[in-house]
């Protein structure tokens, strides 16, 4: 793991962040890199809050090989426990099946729990029955089920 | 609807609001009446973040007759959507059945979709299926398996 650097995403890799976005088959109906200003608002904006970042690795000369968002949430519940949800979790096309996504996970449950998470949470699609498998492979239990609600 | 209001809760509201946590299947087993400190630790903790509030409603008598915490987490995907993610949802056990419930879902909808929200999610545990019916009559789709890893 000496070798695995996650890093801060920096404004310059939204057009990599986008399309890796855009690279999934959910994601490829409901991006559009055509227009990629909601996107720079959306990271500018997100530089003013300290509890939702999103980091990259680089890898195999992309400068962005793979990324996860991370966001704490403080709350009451559960002894007043503070949580960690992981949301948009990619790892680019040419790297997959490698093991670079278990790097991520290694290093965003040492992450959170060295800022003092004590529950670590995801939801994904019920489409994507590959990454359920590895989310079990890593750790994780499926305790929930997810709601959406489109506004 | 014009006489049901939510209101930001406020540090005097901790030990209600604990005192609901804790009357719950699953809540009485995780939270610690006899020592509010974390409690209040976290509530503090929670005013310096201006995308995470807890909100109650009061009604008949009780100062905290019902709670739900709402978290905005913008993000890139769904073209750089920002979500809402709600959590800790309680009502009151002398008024559960009486459509307290709705209210304040119906109040969060508006909210969240007032605050630019496109995007409204919740996770349950497996074991709330009447919270789950419930999810679903005012207007949420279980699209998604929900994931926990305990740190």
């Amino acid at each position: 793991m000496s070798d695995f650097v996650m890093r801060l995403a920096v404004r310059e890799d939204v057009p990599a962040l986008v399309d890796m976005l855009t690279d999934d088959f959910l994601g490829k109906s409901r991006e559009d890199l055509n227009n990629l200003a909601p996107y720079y608002a959306a990271f500018d904006d997100m530089q003013l809050d300290r509890h939702n970042k999103i980091y990259v690795f680089e890898a195999d000369g992309l400068s962005v090989a793979g990324t996860l968002q991370l966001i704490y949430m403080q709350g009451l519940s559960v002894n007043a426990c503070k949580r960690a949800e992981i949301e948009a979790v990619r790892v680019h096309k040419s790297l997959r099946g490698q093991g670079w996504g278990k790097k991520m996970f290694a290093w965003a449950i040492e992450k959170a729990r060295a800022d003092g998470c004590g529950i670590l949470q995801l939801t994904s699609n019920k489409a994507r029955v590959d990454g359920q498998r590895f989310y079990e492979q890593v750790g994780f239990e499926q305790s929930h089920v997810g709601y959406k609600l489109l506004l």
